[in-house]
């Protein structure tokens, strides 16, 4: 399986796009494209929600993000009372938007923050369900972040000094459905037979964006009621891929329809912190978040609701090494700010990456992924070079693993380590046997999860 | 012209409407239909300007209505320097929308108010200029009174008061263009060759508030730089007389489109306070306010800034005279109080209406509008009833008029009064001259604008 | 009875201040001082009612000053309700003050429509029962005007603006207590045994409104559950009367400690809306409101809950006749507006004392107030003059007097009214009967309330 | 020196009141008070900032406690502006109080979070200089907690918390003048002659704390501009020691008027974040914070501006090792929200202390503090126990140290380490030469500042 999967991968990725393919508007067509290079080679994105819903900031044990459809819909009593105790009794959702200040909202420093974590791209909420626009559009009247709230074109401010101030890659998410929106709410109510919404807000809102930013990724939101024939998908998607000023680079995700996740698309998203554990035959992406339970800042989440950089390693490297991304999302405050909080894990996973980024960019998965003999130790390869990420370090000074063999020239060595290579026998059973040397903590090259390094191996 | 233009009025007034006539999309099929009788019959509608600009309330030698336009397009530096100095630097129009609150609007208080007028009708601002939808709009998401400000159908529920507690009709104002909205601007910078705004917001609206409401009118308002054909407006009026639920009793007025007003349509508004002073070959209206330069409620409108009862009084009876109806106009603030001076004035004159009503309703223009020889005196008709509604008390005990011109059997009244008919002559050089008599002011039938009747007058 | 009162009543109004004369701090002493003659004069005050109960602006059958207590200590439901209805659960009183922004106060605006009324002096509320303080108090930290809602310093603006463009006189209103004040409220407790709250707000605040602004009338509020001991009443009245800037001018009431009023101090207020109907022998006045029902601005009271200017005059007639003053009250709005119904009224009693004025100002009560044969008819009295204010037109062309008796030379005539003396005959029976002609309504000299002049009457 | 000191120290802490004492209202006799012994043991202490400058939470290069100064007494350009693009423009400070929501704070989740420090006390911001009391006092009516913002008892439930979760003292700061308190402003104007506003204010709203919260520290900020005559000091503190209800816990401190402090009254403060980096005389405390400006959570913060746990500890122990107490401070949110990242350093120094509290709590300072060979190294002591605190993980294998002098009997341990002793030679030129074997990350007990013990020192 290994071997056909690394041939196909190779063609999935590969760079040479044949001039003049044009696609279809028809699935078959679409999938076929592959997925532009420069989207496998970071492995790492971050993923900003900002919108409305930073401003009630509340979310209890469930995501900020779905925060009007938690209170109005499915009317969950923490999310009533939260509404009933804090704001008078005729309150709207709508109402929200003129405390949506951004006062502090630089997109200056986010650059700076999020370059800090060693990404490769960032993807930015254009548009949540919510139907509030972080751009100023011209289909959302009175219902954008120009006319209310940060009175800013956030979206343009973003784009301007991610590209002029890193390399980052710049990528939109944008909801393609509105919860509340009455055109949405009446197609529904039509069975998906009408398609004003689409025609008026979805699509029109989804080809100003494109046009207007040119974003690296379009990351699609859409896998919820609705089928991509509702949504025409495929249509849009032909425009992206033959004429959109984006098409050789833009790299896209599933989530197209009810049904199209984990199918159809470009880069399959699954569902939300997907980590199968194990290697997929299509480039897949892990979007998960610091905060443990929401994507939008939640307010009244405690540190024990974060997840510690021990963790959101063990998650990363476990993802990279079966062959996703991983698109770590970072939900800043109604004001702008992003927490101190996470501009520490972003900090410490850049921190981790200078000194370990070898084993993680550019990497593919190898023939194994997870050693069986040490189930905390994940691997992956570049050229010739196998990786070995070992998530808890050995308690004993022996550490005995399955996967590689070494031949007689393997060389074994600790990613940003100074010492001399390490000692190893190759058992009878198979696999290797380690010496880890007693290493002062002073001489140590980072704090958690480090990397073993084998050149040479018999089964590279 | 007096003779034929009362058959042609008795034509254009008709009741009769011929089954299976259906009307084109062209001005001249649209403007042959009838203008139904019950309109003319009453003569006075009130106007009522409702709406987000009820929030700043606030007008500067200029009406709140336009308080968008006036603060962001011309920059007037009152509205600028009201702004600066009110709120902070970052305000919008949008933000307004919040306290629009509207905690005290009652309908049926409102229904009771406007009712005390005398009125006929009622019409009401379903949407201004500034697109803020007063009924919960499938296609104005987030920028309605639903979700912001009153959080009410503020439409529906004066529909129904005033239908349910009163005989007065309903009738619906709608802006076509709405200043700010970008795919109004966008459509303007193509010089109209693009329709986006027209078919995605402005004809939507308007087809869901005939269909939803049914108003007895719609009195449309869009006699400002696009053209009629940009609107579509005789495919929307087609619609609207020949298949809408209102066919056969709406009425409709001339502002479809740059140029229509005065020309095509149904009754001729022409330009606001129209006033013309001679009779008119068709039918008209005179709309007006009594805050003399503002529509919306305008808070910084001292009592010299409302029009007295006898200004209103000169004013209505001209234009009764003359042809027209007077839609008059009251601005309800924030809260939805219809603010006290506005109701004194209304109840003045349904005072005066039920005392001197006969002079007015169902009445038609007489051959003479405005008497030569006494220019305060404004004649109306009713069969062969001639009224002679005299606006300033005569000065001396004689009253000399040119154009009733007495037979034998003439009697000269005062309507509500109860005293003997009053003595004239019938002097040489034609005319007549009336005995005035010294009546107490306990035996007046009113305070102002009294009403002379005349019975088988030689030229009725 | 009335003989003797004149005689007291020139010596209470006497201008004749002894010098050297020292009050004591006790009743008897504080008692004999005279009223200031200029008092007397105008029988004329307009009362404002101003503070942060303008911002709910919200009464229920009940007055809007008092909004605090109804909503929290009685817990009227309509108050609660509103509450509930409108503002967050945890809205407090305190919270209102942030609303009361008064943008649109201009001092001689209200100078200037107040001076339409014809009155002779403002009496203002510098602070009401809710603490709130209309100028920048030292012992008011953050809890006053200039801190909160206007930012500015209302009793020095309306002090400047009523002394620099009319000849009014200015006073202030002040309310002793704090239904909320901690202090307050804790010496309640204490049975009023304790006087923290007097010694640190409430006495120091009363200085300081005397020492800065100088008012011409103290109008204390203090008849409510706290004996005069514990305010020191008598202590400050007779600092006020010996050495303060204001004693020879200064006028005060009687709201000095419960049980005070229609007992002690200056003059008498006795109860709201104080109208005997018969005459007083000690100076009284009459402080009622154009509201009906409130001091503050009620934005939901409707036109019939204001009192017409036949009401008012109806009132005013028999105050001046029984020996009181009327002070009116009008509420302006939070934004610093005094409604158009408010000085459309006040313009109405303004225009009367045009005409009429020489019937009220200066006079004194005559032997009789009210005629017995005619029982809307009230006598004044100047100099040899008698006033008889016939405040319905008679029904027939005889109006028979039982309180004038005239002599040969008596003349009667119609105040404004350019025509012939009146005829009139001297029944046997007593009396006078007064013929009455039939003047037209363009020749009578107001429309209402008009005044018969009585010279060289036997009884005058 | 430090022999004696040591002596002194005893008698200092001695926990032993001797009856019937009574402190006389002068320094002599008031600084003669024992400072009582709980307070030394723990040695840390969590001072937490909250008012209202919590709300606009925003500190340019200064602490966001003087906002209130900075913007309108010293018009800082950055203060200035950020009012200006922010707030309307006669926006108060006062204004700022309405936003005070607290709708998050919970006591209980604040005591769980302080506790887990590791600390031994808390002081909380009773009242700060902006006169707001975060308890519904008696004296500051509506500019208090109870009225505004939380519309609770932040004070009162803080305490019923921490005493009811924890076994923290609970102790109360209170800061004496209130920059802009009219009265305060006026006693300044009179040169601290006149004294209203410490009898009106500052001294009854002290009282209140006492009696209602008996704060086991009284912790006082006063040592600004007016001398400790003005505010009665001394006579607070001999009724506090004499008759208050925690007369023999408290400890107070030294800001109780200009000059007092590092001279008068219980612990000395002598300035903010104080680090004498030698023994003192007296017993002192550093107050720092997390923050490195602000004191009150400042929202501009980024994580640059937030002490590292390697910092943190490095002050720590430096403190401690020189005699005095740490009190570190944390601002929460306006929204009662302690910020993640305050959260994380507090639970680091829990941990840390958790390992190596023994190092810190009841100890003493040794007679060196720092050593002379190895700079990163700080001494503590208790009993026999002599413990050096390593900032720094040695470089070498090999750690020289001056101070202390092995015996034939001295073992050398690692807090929380279950290997061997460690080896040492006792060089001839004095001290201490400790190997340091070569232990694994996972072997090390900790990973920030490690304690080394040493037992039976010849030296101890």
């Amino acid at each position: 399986m290994t071997w056909l999967f690394c041939l196909s991968t190779l063609v999935i990725l590969s760079t040479i796009f044949v001039t003049g393919i044009r696609y279809e508007p028809n699935w078959a067509s679409i999938d076929s494209r592959p997925i532009p290079a420069w989207y496998d080679e970071g492995k790492l994105g971050i993923f900003i929600h900002f919108g409305v819903f930073s401003v009630p900031s509340a979310g209890f044990n469930s995501q900020v993000g779905w925060f009007w459809y938690y209170w109005k819909t499915l009317k969950l009593p923490a999310y009533v009372d939260f509404m009933k105790n804090n704001y008078r009794s005729d309150f709207t959702y709508a109402d929200f938007a003129k405390d949506f200040t951004a006062e502090f909202f630089d997109a200056n420093q986010w650059a700076k923050i999020l370059n800090s974590s060693g990404a490769d791209y960032v993807v930015f909420t254009s548009k949540h369900a919510e139907g509030f626009t972080n751009w100023p559009s011209n289909i959302s009247f009175n219902w954008n972040s120009m006319a209310l709230g940060p009175k800013r074109d956030i979206v343009g401010e973003l784009m301007a000094a991610i590209r002029g101030k890193t390399k980052l890659h710049f990528g939109l998410y944008h909801c393609l459905y509105e919860w509340f929106n009455p055109l949405y709410i009446r197609d529904k109510g039509n069975n998906w037979q009408t398609r004003d919404f689409v025609t008026k807000k979805a699509l029109p809102g989804l080809y100003e964006i494109v046009k207007t930013y040119k974003p690296d990724i379009v990351w699609s939101d859409g896998d919820y009621e609705a089928p991509d024939t509702y949504w025409n998908s495929t249509g849009f998607l032909a425009w992206l891929y033959n004429d959109s000023p984006v098409k050789d680079i833009v790299v896209t995700n599933d989530r197209w329809g009810i049904g199209a996740n984990c199918t159809h698309g470009g880069v399959w998203t699954c569902r939300d912190r997907y980590l199968p554990g194990k290697l997929q035959a299509h480039k897949w992406v892990n979007a998960m978040t610091i905060d443990r339970q929401s994507w939008g800042f939640r307010r009244n989440a405690d540190l024990s609701q974060y997840l510690t950089i021990e963790e959101i390693l063990a998650i990363f490297v476990q993802t990279v090494s079966c062959g996703g991304n991983m698109l770590m999302n970072v939900g800043p405050q109604k004001d702008g700010i992003i927490a101190p909080i996470f501009e520490e894990r972003l900090g410490q996973l850049g921190q981790w990456l200078s000194v370990n980024g070898d084993a993680i960019r550019g990497t593919r998965p190898w023939t194994t992924q997870n050693d069986t003999l040490a189930p905390t130790v994940w691997y992956t390869k570049k050229s010739n070079m196998i990786y070995a990420i070992v998530l808890n370090w050995p308690k004993t000074d022996t550490l005995r693993l399955a996967a590689p063999v070494p031949s007689t020239s393997t060389r074994v060595g600790l990613l940003g380590y100074t010492g001399e290579p390490f000692q190893y026998t190759n058992p009878s059973t198979g696999g290797i046997n380690i010496t880890i040397p007693p290493i002062p903590v002073n001489k140590m090259p980072c704090q958690w999860a480090w990397v073993l390094t084998f050149t040479n191996l018999q089964n590279a």
